[in-house]
């Protein structure tokens, strides 16, 4: 069960309306590694764990710290709204005002009335095919990495793009906090991989893998730079020894059967023109 | 430039027809995990790479040879409905066949004609939502990481799921290029590790990080379990210390300014009831 | 600022597994209409609203207190889903497990490995498109009313069908919540309503709007079934007495300029063609 | 069955081209709150309807009507991009060519060719996600009150964000007709009250509700504003009475059963664990 | 404008309700190639064509006629539904309700009441992705053509997967329309392309279009079965001559400029390491 | 199984950076008729291909050439943004570098890192609702067709709204590309019509579809200029003669049946008010 204070985890004050910097924010907010993934994806990871509750309880207090990061950001970016969204009908006079008009987002003058919306910077929704709760917390800490990765780049290369010392301080809180996280997930990682081994799930069972493809890197794009990569000459993470070879076939050329009638699928022609010497698919 | 091979990377010979197994295998096909998503990711960060030319064959290597997978796959999926997919009208006299018949996929018999679909085990269509390309290796080779570990995973959910060996046999090549796939990118995070230390983006100035929140678990989870995570007694990946603290405000109650009129927002009620003394927001 | 109680707001025990009907609680979890819509709905008003303070702690506490309501529902699908997702491999010799596997999930067993998952019960990812905050508080309760109602809707009907004693529980829970925020929204509307008028926006000049318009009702479908509603005798519910007319055009017949020789457009064949005296439109 | 007569429902004639209003009006034709939600909501309900003859044909008579403000926005777009979306090549020499091309949406140039499309404002298409027709009319018309309301939001914005006179008059027809439009429903709705009580589906037995639940707000955002709302200290608008208490757990710490192995989840760490004295989840 | 009539443009009426072929039917309303894409299609194509009457009217003649098959679909599936589909707390008790409700969709029972949804047969929404209005008439024709082919190959498949003969007189009208429609479109296509040629758009001018490129057959997978058709050795469609040859590149090994420091991308580790003389890419 | 080799199948070089017409640019690379649609449906077609091997051998061929056409417009966008768009902070400053930054994709800054996406010009994911593999060959060739199409269409349009040689170079190569594949399709159309008759599928029973309607043309909206199209007065493609009917219903008024008490659907209201003797539908 959640429970809400009124102060923000930290202060979300812009120096000035900036309604372009706003369209920029919402990917932060509600794109494919904003917070709302971020959060999204700990609760269902923290709520579906089956044991380990240290974890369980770590994913349950990350979880819950991001929803507050929705909520500084879904401030900061109506902050940003502070401004002439709405002054469109004078466009063409003043280019100042035609840069904003025509970088900002329209919804946020017609959809959501001057507030931040749960999309990212381009408008499109956020949906939940952005995030993953496996049950296996090996599998998932490294979601989640990549997750604060993706993020804590995403939001320096915003801290970039604006001038504005409000929101370069705002940002530079979230990039700290991905730097904890990122930390967090590695040592839980490693926390993981000493237990059971590096490569996951560790419970299938090593003697029904076939070993011969395993550990093989297969030349599929002309050239071999990719030869030079120094771990290559040295063991696999997991202790194996990894071979470059160059990409082949283990398999044969596939023929599939003809269709049911009732598919109404196009019926093979060489049944029909079957007296051509030449086709060697006969 | 590609070019196409008719052989297949590997064998796709199930013994029997299975159209319900055949819904579910879409999964790692046209899933958020599938071999699409996994291509199509490798791909993109291949030729957007600027510099790097090892890592940029490597990438080139492997999406190349994953698109294989989706062929591998495909097939399987086509034999495995070579069945009774059509004899629906059937229903209710046969449990066995009703079995099948509820179980499958329909589209498999409506849209694709007994063919594979780039779709997920329940018909939700593939989309590039699921994968990343960012331009920063370390971020994107971890998201490779997690690619690898829940697409392992999920092949080998469904080959505890089937008993047809030449389903299995299918699988387990795909679970043994997984692990190589794993160790792979596992080495190749090091590699950049080693280069540019843990936290990503390295090159984001770390003077300009207030490090009173870069390596604080905050506690907002009620129950202390996480505290006692063996790593927070060392040192944090990136070296600093990590502290545990109780979660808390930064910040203060955020206030919006009133919205522009042509908003046609609320108008904020206080304004006009403002000689009530307990009102504790005015 | 969030924080997180372990305790569930209320208790989430099945009787016995049941992994079909975990398949379709999923529509109240993650569906158009789910907790998941309506806890985010809730807390976008909340943290948008401009002014209007008791409002804006209103929609706080509930949009707080409806991410514990995902929380209930996914231990709820998590404890239903403790059964024999798995066996699949036994398929058409039991006709009662068979009747569990080709009417589970298959994503439950793949991807979320026995648990909960943001998606409804077809399979189909949360998005954010579900929802809304306006910054017009009349016109956000009234989304809040349908969605409070649509909600109860969907529990009433999953409460019939089942017979576990501990998911009725949940459930008639559900309901009864859904009951009081109902009667919220109700009387939250009235409220707005006495102090703007029924009509929203309210701030939009009467006199722009041409009143010939604005309380006609149009008959478009033959037959005059809806003209005997007893609404239709008595004053409109803001005042203005409402008329019954055959729906007609109001404008002419639209003919578009031909586009730019850039657009590649077809070009009109009426100007080839324009010696033809039997054609109305030149 | 339909007929189509050729003149529109209304004049849709612009003063002058101006593809950035095209591209802003597209929300009220294809957004979630567009016409097309609003005439795919109606008619669906209008076909599932199950007896209720007078609102069937009410639903078909509205429904049917607004597939024509459709036809009157399509029109009005397509005109409005009778201008020079074409001449992109120029761009950086006329600061007010360039706030038209970079302000327009570029798929009316590149996809449509100067024509509406089934998208919203930012270019996302259309889906049925947004509407809804459950069968219920007292659910059903509140979705209803509401498009309508957010619909006459929308436009009102739009309306004060263009100074071209015909397209200020095509817009003010438009929410003449949503005023129409919500006093039918608002009237509907007190009529279905009236005969069925406020609290939605009514058909579902009081007695298995738990009344304890069904009247209390719970306050769970830090602060009592919202106890101080006038609506507390009346009845409910069901005649119940309505509690103000703190939020609180009624269930007790959710604790999951251990996975199938064949889910590969991550193992329990506590069983390896078992002799730590200091945890308190065992 | 629009106006409906209460009689269905076609009978719908099942001999007995089939929830499980319910769902199926979906495909075919609300799917990819469903009639709401159709009528969608036409309507879009017409309201924004520019000139050419004859044709715009042709559009909304049939535009308008598919609205009416949605209906059709509509009541077919809502009758079709009038079943067992919540009597589902008693599964595993009775094989042929196992196989009704477990092959059923849940949405039907939880989401629309028993009515029929704007969603295909697995229960995705209708988006609008699926269409197309490019102004361009060859091209849409042709995009109208394959809709026709892939919608009456769609229900050529349900009338051989059902053996109730009011659903199958229902269906043969829907496969005579598309007959129909198939014969129109083939029709006006011929008509289009003899007045400006096959290629479209015809309007681009050929002497920019490097004709080396323009009628060759590039071989890209290993064999040579495609050089055996025999349309090969005749004139292409538009009179040139086709060749077939070897897949080669005719461009060179692209290689990116480094990224803005800004951009936070990988550096180049080749510039740090650029002693390794034998690294090619140097 | 595919290779790849690493120079481009054509040059992709730009002479100058344009971040907005790289924006432009993603609709013919991931948009609904873009590259990545053109080449996912070949490969599923020629996989999913049972027998015909010629055409499958086609497909295959076709479908491989097209990833580098991929891998072109990639390399060509990440070309286009090797320019200013991270120097945001300046906006309204400078009105060329402003309409360079406000009509510029911000995902090119803040997610890719200056590299292409697999999105359309608007940022919306790709997705596979875009393609169809159905199993029936005359039907996919009219999709392909009609790709080829749309596709040539578009690039054109980009054609004429850049002036940058380089770029044109590469978007001639494209368009001559589709030349070819528009001639290709329409010969395979021709091959396949000539064997199996021009109305598709060929194999569902002339019989069974009743020929009242399958060749007539009805007028549903008001004016008969459809009329007077030339093909009218021909035999149709498949030898009928066509005939010119004004729309009617074959059917009649559809009357649902109760809906079951689980669904909590609104009670029929005639049910209670059975007295009144006006109203038609008792």
């Amino acid at each position: 069960m959640f429970f809400h204070k009124k102060e923000l985890q930290f202060e979300a004050k812009p120096e000035r309306p900036d309604p372009v910097f706003a369209k920029k924010l919402q990917e932060v907010l509600g794109g494919q590694y904003g917070e709302m993934s971020i959060f999204m994806q700990y609760l269902f990871q923290g709520w579906n764990l089956r044991g380990n509750e240290k974890y369980k309880d770590l994913l349950l207090d990350i979880g819950t710290e991001e929803i507050a990061h929705v909520e500084i950001l879904a401030t900061l970016i109506a902050r940003l709204l502070d401004g002439s969204i709405y002054d469109q009908e004078k466009a063409s006079d003043d280019p100042a005002i035609n840069a904003i008009l025509s970088g900002s987002n329209p919804q946020h003058a017609i959809v959501s009335g001057m507030g931040a919306m749960p999309k990212d910077s381009v408008g499109v929704p956020w949906n939940s095919g952005y995030i993953v709760a496996s049950g296996n917390l090996l599998a998932d800490f490294r979601a989640n990495l990549n997750m604060e990765s993706q993020g804590r780049l995403q939001v320096a290369r915003l801290y970039g793009m604006t001038d504005d010392p409000g929101v370069k301080e705002t940002l530079s809180f979230l990039i700290a906090r991905d730097t904890m996280h990122q930390n967090q997930w590695i040592a839980s990682i490693k926390d993981l991989e000493s237990k059971e081994g590096v490569v996951t799930p560790s419970t299938f069972p090593s003697d029904l893998e076939p070993s011969e493809y395993s550990h093989a890197v297969y030349n599929c794009s002309e050239g071999e730079e990719s030869s030079k990569l120094d771990w290559l000459k040295m063991p696999a993470p997991d202790g194996s020894k990894i071979s470059y070879e160059q990409g082949r076939p283990f398999g044969s050329v596939p023929k599939l059967e003809p269709a049911h009638p009732k598919a109404h699928d196009t019926l093979p022609m060489e049944d029909v023109q079957s007296s051509d010497p030449e086709n060697p698919m006969k």
